[in-house]
């Protein structure tokens, strides 16, 4: 392990130089002119997997974007490991926002800065970074190792999800190391064991067949910017509570144990107020922050669109505006389940002299992992080597959304070993990665596949 | 009378070239970059007006964009009229609902369609033909008339209406001629005593000091939008009443003969659904479309925005969105007042953890003639000649800001003789006006200058 360990620390450049090198594809999965580029961030990783000694590996097509594939199965007799993460990357917009070029990584004060460096190449990066340090060193692995990396996990691993379901004997696994969460906070190192689930919705709300005069017709018609206002402000109460029939049903509470562990983290809803610049945090009456963000279902509106937003006064009644809206759920929420239920409330609370159109962009499920799962334990020892502090068990709010089909369909835990802080502003302008967390993270992912053999 | 008559049949084709020239000039005045066409729309009409054979013609500077002044005051004894119109029009967005381009002006089926056509271009310029042909036939005009023509009052008459009030001698008049309104339909010619005012506001929302995934912070914050949400829903309830405590304190209630008169034009809420594609109109309960839109104030969403709004699902929590919303006022409101119970409103409803910034764009008084005014009977005479059918004496839902002002400080009733039609798409895409009714307007103009020397 010395000659591993020492190897990752000679290499730190090499690893930054090749990341940068990787961060700068533009893999923007949901935006289909982006396609060609999704695709090169997936053979880039492919090939970076192919020359750190791996067999067998191939992108391989899915309808989507294509998923890749590599493995290394010798070690006779020791579990085999799956390495999940995904190659894909959000939008960038609003891009006035970013104080540095999304694609053009920059580094500065200890942390790496663009679209993709926590979420998830940086995290994922790490895996590879060490487990090609083991192979270069040692000749082999302690365990037998397959990747499966997918390319559309930031638009709904729509083709990725019926993949690990159509090749389960490819994707036969004892666990699965996911690399794609954040710690609570610097100081308090994370492994995470049940993560939040997710409905993505979005509503049109069509009035008249053109736009009007707000003077002409006013008064006389719905408006359907009006109605928008109407229909989210139907789905929650003063209280946070979703007001969604039947939408707690299935909801599992949360354990006094898990309340308690939580607890102890301790109250940083002050220093999150002074962070994020708000005058008070806000949500479901009855609960603490982080209970609600981590076991209970939130429901956010992603966003709004309707009429005149330029410069000015445009006295017009529009034909017709909308919202986007998804709801995080927990164990043991269903999805599709709850889109049925959303979709029909939303028709029922629609006000008359305007109709709805539902899309339902896509959702998935939540999962929890048994708190005593041996891998989940080995992760637990090896994040305690590599950053000297026992790390705390909690939930996610977060969802992905695969990793509740390797549960399914490959009866394999996820093992949610992230390196990423909640300031890492994944999904928004500036997302970074700490450098520091990159380089341990290698190390940690080296002990981890060492304690999964035993 | 007979010759001014077969001079304006005779000049038809050149009116309308003119018109056209006049038409292709991007005057949008609420939109900074098209301050250099707003003014040369001034020029153009003052240099026309000049050419028709008035004097002291010239474009005034007020801070905005500059008014146009002109006169011909030789009529000894007689009433002096202004005319009033604006050489400004409305932004084109969204662009891509346009089946003509807005500032090529293109003729098909006997209407005229373009930004501007009826609003307002097209209507003022029936009075510049009528007056032209006046005094090229007989060398004189039957009274006092006054030029006064804004850049502005499709953003609000800022400057104008504070240049009315300090140039009051210059501006006095006996009566103003408005040709700004519609019909009720194109079989219904109208005439119209009241206008609607205006309060526009724009509201800011603002939550966390930058964007959030909406998985690590959903249920621990209030959301912008859904903040956005609940404020919009918090102006009216589900019976179309207004919640603004004192909203409708000076509202003056609609008389039984005026209820009688709206009633006597017949119920087109069928038509209207029709033409609108609607399902159902709807509005303050307790008064038909016609007294919610003519004698009732509204409150419309006139824009939204916040979030992702592109393609796909983005799962973020914007760190701001907002609204414009207006609301159409009726005697004897007044919008300093609204806008102060408004704005106190919406800081009352903001709810925790997120602010509020408002920004008034402006406003405008409701107004309401004396329907025995001799003026508009003149008029309503010289309809009845011209389009061979007494005109209907109306109120209107729309608002001309500054027709308040006329009635305050220069003590002038504004004469609303418009030659609009409901269908003109005016603040919209596709605006267009009737040709006939173009040709005939300026007949009826001729007819109606010669009434108000009576």
């Amino acid at each position: 392990m010395e000659k591993v360990l020492s190897y990752i620390k000679d290499n730190e450049k090499r690893y930054l130089d090749e990341l940068i090198e990787w961060l700068k594809i533009e893999s923007i999965s949901c935006d289909s002119t982006k396609n060609d580029e999704t695709r090169k961030a997936g053979k880039w990783i492919a090939d970076r997997i192919e020359k750190a000694g791996f067999e067998n590996t191939r992108l391989i097509e899915t309808g989507g974007h294509p998923v890749v594939y590599a493995d290394w199965l010798h070690a006779e007799g020791k579990p085999t490991i799956m390495v999940y993460g995904h190659y894909d990357v959000q939008p960038t917009d609003p891009i006035e926002k970013w104080t540095t070029e999304p694609f053009n990584p920059t580094i500065k004060d200890g942390k790496i800065y663009g679209r993709g460096t926590s979420d998830d190449k940086g995290q994922l990066y790490t895996h590879i970074c060490a487990l090609e340090a083991m192979l270069k060193q040692d000749g082999k692995l302690p365990v037998n190792i397959k990747f499966f990396i997918e390319g559309e996990e930031e638009a709904g691993s729509e083709h990725s999800t019926p993949f690990v379901e159509q090749n389960k004997e490819l994707l036969a696994c004892d666990a699965v190391a996911v690399s794609d969460t954040a710690w609570h906070s610097k100081d308090i190192p994370t492994v995470i064991y049940a993560l939040r689930g997710l409905c993505y919705m979005e509503f049109h709300v069509k009035g008249p067949k053109r736009d009007l005069h707000s003077g002409v017709y006013g008064g006389m018609l719905q408006n359907p910017l009006n109605a928008v206002g109407k229909l989210i402000a139907s789905l929650q109460d003063e209280n946070g509570v979703i007001q969604i029939p039947g939408f707690y049903d299935d909801v599992l509470p949360l354990k006094d144990e898990e309340k308690k562990e939580f607890a102890a983290i301790g109250n940083h809803d002050k220093e999150m107020m002074e962070d994020l610049g708000v005058n008070a945090l806000w949500g479901e009456k009855g609960f603490t922050s982080l209970e609600r963000n981590w076991g209970r279902p939130s429901m956010d509106v992603n966003g709004i669109w309707g009429g005149f937003s330029g410069e000015g006064a445009k006295t017009v009644i529009t034909a017709d505006g909308g919202f986007k809206v998804s709801s995080r759920l927990v164990a043991n929420q269903n999805p599709d389940k709850i889109k049925k239920l959303f979709e029909d409330y939303i028709n029922e609370q629609c006000p008359p002299g305007v109709t709805v159109e539902t899309i339902y962009h896509h959702g998935g499920e939540p999962i929890m992992v048994d708190i005593d799962n041996p891998f989940l334990r080995a992760g637990q020892r090896a994040f305690e080597k590599a950053f000297g502090k026992k790390p705390t068990m909690v939930r996610e709010g977060a969802s992905i959304p695969i990793t509740a089909t390797f549960v399914k369909e490959l009866k394999a835990a996820p093992i949610m070993v992230g390196f990423g802080l909640p300031d890492d502003n994944i999904h928004s302008n500036d997302e970074k990665l700490d450098l520091d967390n990159f380089y341990k993270g290698i190390t940690c992912n080296a002990l981890m596949y060492t304690e999964f053999a035993k």
